[in-house]
């Protein structure tokens, strides 16, 4: 059964906290009608601190869509490499057990996608399937999850890396003042994210079964207007009332595998917003402390896109509290209306359990 | 065993042929120093004539980048479904049967993909699975065949569509005159093509084994780069000698699978220009007719990108001379320098060859 590993997850050095962003609000939209609703909804989200890869006065200029891709291209590369080599590491596999690369970033365009610099710099086999996707927003982290348990269904006893580089900080743009514009500017954050799932063995969580789902009629709901500035984000405002039909889907998958989606032992859920994460757990009737993992990402990072999901799984391994057995959900939300959603159960590999119980042993022995 | 069904393809409606080209080039670079290279490089790629999705005049103007965009959304949404109900009635399956579309483009970029509006206009199921590459280049068509293989692998019985939607023309940069920028003026041209992998059932190439290569030290041969005017194809001379590379990988494959590249039945090869399709038949010790779908494909369409597969595969079941049991390889080439290969043999389903068999009774006993 593949199995997802611990992820490892990497957040710029430069932070911005609420009080900041508030301020710069202040700033930015002085003498505008539109600065109470935006720091409303800046206070809204719920976002704590944010990390972005450089500092706020430089991230709210716009030097141009090329300069502006530049900068993800020179940000990714000098930032990518230790997250992978980390997440490699908690996998216990190394660069050249790899078989495919799921990359996926909405937030800079590069063709060749960064796979290619990967493999040429960080030493992956030149047979190595490149899986770049750049389309797919926040759900890219469920749908590189989902594929990844394609791949090595696929081809048994192989292994995935997935990659999320996710520096949203690069799309802002200073003049768009719609109200998804403006709530976006007080909730996204930058961040890179890796995790390997591995074909055989492993600790984590073994991917059982996958589905996703298109919520009818929402394409244009969150989208990107593609301008000469770069990538526009567009966010509709009927967005965050969508998990009362996503949450009958998540409730199927589960059901479909023979589960209550309301008993389960963890919740890996995308922190699209404060909303999301309330109306969800609403809607599934489970405790709003089961998503403790999303709202200490969404709290501490922000909404860092494709990498949430990864980053509210390391927080479960970290909390060290999840046994094997344990059933779960993961779900990434984005554009399409999309849900990328998984069931999987936590597991120990039979190697790695012997180790620890001789650990035990020797342990006890010495007591 | 997933089967590759008979691809759909269709071309726009402005043809510009090889002497239109020449003319415009002569006005474009009049006085320039480099109008004999780009005569020269025109005149060598001997494609004869391509389809545009508008008049010559316009597409040589630069409306910006996002007017080209919207002009990508209009012109995909108008073209792709017929080319992907033609796909479908090819494979004998509707659009219920359809569990991923893999939508493969490197022209245009939309967030989200075209993916969303096909599910929403086209009838496809809410839970089909949307798979949007965009940084592949040429190497999709190949890459898009490989994931539907490995699809129907982890999800018996399921069917993927691949929808392959290049825009070229919509990429043309009046501004760029280096060598690599002359070369594409002359070459590439606009396509929509598509076919379904078949889980079970169909007819065409079952597909046995894939592989994936990248040229070591190759990532920025073929690049775009991205401005506020938009993708600026950029290529490296070196180029048109990397079959010497390729070719042993793809003699590896088909070794490994047990199979002499030199002696297949056929041979799907991307039409990257007409160097690569000569140096790549001798380096493999392949007869030039071989690749003949290929050079159909170039001579009369020009280098469609990602649709070059899907073209000369559909030649392919045009000739209608390949038997069961034949062996074939497809392999397409993009940036990376990235090559998506696959051996697989022509195979007819068992209730289809039934059928056959009974007609040809039939038509015997009456004559």
């Amino acid at each position: 059964m593949p199995t997802l590993c611990k992820p490892s997850i990497r957040v710029p050095e430069y932070v911005v906290t609420m009080e900041d962003t508030l301020e710069f609000a202040e700033k930015v939209h002085a003498g505008k009608p539109q600065l109470p609703l935006a720091l409303r909804l800046i206070q809204n989200t719920g976002v704590r601190k944010r990390h972005i890869v450089q500092p706020i006065e430089e991230a709210l200029l716009h030097p141009g869509f090329e300069e502006r891709n530049r900068l993800y291209e020179s940000e990714s590369k000098k930032r990518c490499p230790e997250v992978i080599e980390e997440a490699l590491a908690n996998a216990a596999v190394t660069v050249r057990d790899i078989d495919a690369i799921i990359y996926v970033s909405c937030t800079g365009f590069m063709m060749p996608s960064l796979t290619a610099w990967l493999i040429n710099s960080m030493g992956f086999r030149y047979d190595t399937r490149q899986i770049p996707i750049a389309q797919l927003g926040c759900a890219a982290g469920g749908a590189a999850i989902n594929r990844a348990q394609e791949f090595c269904t696929a081809h048994p006893e192989s292994n995935v890396l997935i990659v999320s580089c996710e520096l949203c900080s690069l799309c802002y743009q200073p003049g768009d003042d719609n109200v998804g514009a403006l709530l976006s500017d007080g909730l996204f954050g930058d961040a890179v994210g890796a995790a390997v799932v591995r074909g055989n063995g492993g600790v984590g969580v073994a991917l059982e079964r996958n589905s996703s789902y298109l919520i009818p009629g929402t394409e244009d709901w969150i989208s990107y207007a593609v301008r000469a500035t770069g990538f526009h984000f567009q966010l509709d405002r009927r967005v965050p009332g969508t998990m009362e039909p996503l949450a009958p889907v998540l409730r199927e998958l589960a059901a479909s595998h023979g589960w209550d989606v309301r008993n389960l032992g963890f919740y890996i859920i995308h922190a699209g917003g404060p909303r999301i994460l309330d109306d969800l757990a609403k809607f599934l009737d489970v405790d709003r402390e089961m998503f403790r993992f999303s709202w200490a990402t969404l709290t501490e990072y922000g909404n860092i896109a494709s990498a949430v999901v990864l980053d509210a799984l390391r927080r479960l391994f970290d909390e060290d509290r999840v046994t094997p057995g344990d059933t779960g959900v993961i779900a990434g939300f984005g554009p399409g209306i999309t849900a990328e959603m998984a069931v999987g159960r936590w597991t120990v590999d039979a190697p790695a359990e012997m180790e620890r119980a001789q650990l035990d042993e020797l342990t006890s022995s010495l007591q």
